[in-house]
């Protein structure tokens, strides 16, 4: 998506350890324009009218997630991060590795909010490790609900959450794929 | 608002400790179409002329922020919870008591999305105690903008949080506010 793109090198920041800072406009604060237009990209990638959830997680997905919800007219569920000594009844969890954060996280969702009979597109604002996006699927594939496929803003190619995703033939896309993002600048997977 | 009020009375559970979950279209589960009339509630409100930037808490404000803003045409930027000992450079800071968690909170809000030039609306999706709105108004302060208003979607009014903005003059609105939430039901406050 050529105006993601440009935005990311525009005002993308790379940091040690090749992290790629988008917070003006992604994950602290929202260009909600921005965030409409990546949802009509979405929509011509996945079959909206086979999707009747939109999934994320808690927290930096949420604003992409309902602004594509609200344009699809469509509902929105957010998993949340619980600490794995609170955990209550009534809720699929999945156990991620939150590279940020350097710890194990539990990612929970209440069973009234995902059914079987739903069909879910699963979206986010990031993609690195695909940690996040792994333990979403596994919340899915407890409900035994359809997972119609996976979207997301930004992807950092080289560690290989995309390609995990690819290779096992979830109908995955990312707008944006950084191949590499070191003190030389950032360049992106050719499409 | 009435629509608002229906579907607290309509799906709302009170449970024990006068907690009142409505996590089936406000704060876990997203109704879209509700936060859009929510917005254009809000918008008859507060003179969104005067605003310039959307401003929440991370996590359950996001959604109803990003799709406020995005109808209002405004950006939206949200204070992100950090541990104490995980504080960077170029942040404002905020400590709250988060009731829900039974802890100490931080609040951080990078400087570069907030400055003396901003004219910011507060914008979240409950009210209790009101110790997240009183950490964003900090921050605000801390900035040296302007506060224009703080909207918020459902106060706890016994709880005090509302009572205390309205007394101390801020430009406060909450769409339901509800009095008394106990095994007898929801009763709201007289508008």
């Amino acid at each position: 998506m050529q105006e993601l793109k440009e935005r990311i090198l525009k005002e993308g920041k790379v940091l040690p350890g090749n992290i790629v800072k988008v917070d003006g406009f992604l994950n602290h604060r929202i260009d909600c324009k921005l965030m409409a237009d990546i949802a009509d990209e979405f929509a011509k990638l996945f079959d909206l009218s086979k999707v009747d959830l939109i999934l994320t997680a808690e927290a930096s997905g949420i604003a992409l997630a309902a602004i594509c919800a609200y344009r699809y007219g469509l509902p929105m569920v957010f998993a949340k991060k619980a600490k794995s000594d609170n955990i209550e009844g009534g809720l699929y969890q999945s156990e991620i590795y939150s590279y940020t954060y350097k710890k194990k996280v539990t990612q929970i969702l209440s069973k009234e909010w995902l059914t079987k009979d739903n069909h879910v597109l699963i979206l986010d604002d990031f993609m690195a490790n695909g940690e996040a996006v792994r333990g979403l699927c596994e919340l899915v594939e407890q409900a035994g609900a359809e997972l119609v496929g996976v979207g997301i803003a930004i992807e950092k190619g080289f560690q290989g959450g995309g390609d995990r995703l690819r290779n096992m033939g979830v109908n995955y896309h990312a707008l944006a794929v950084i191949e590499k993002a070191d003190e030389n600048g950032i360049i992106f997977r050719e499409d």
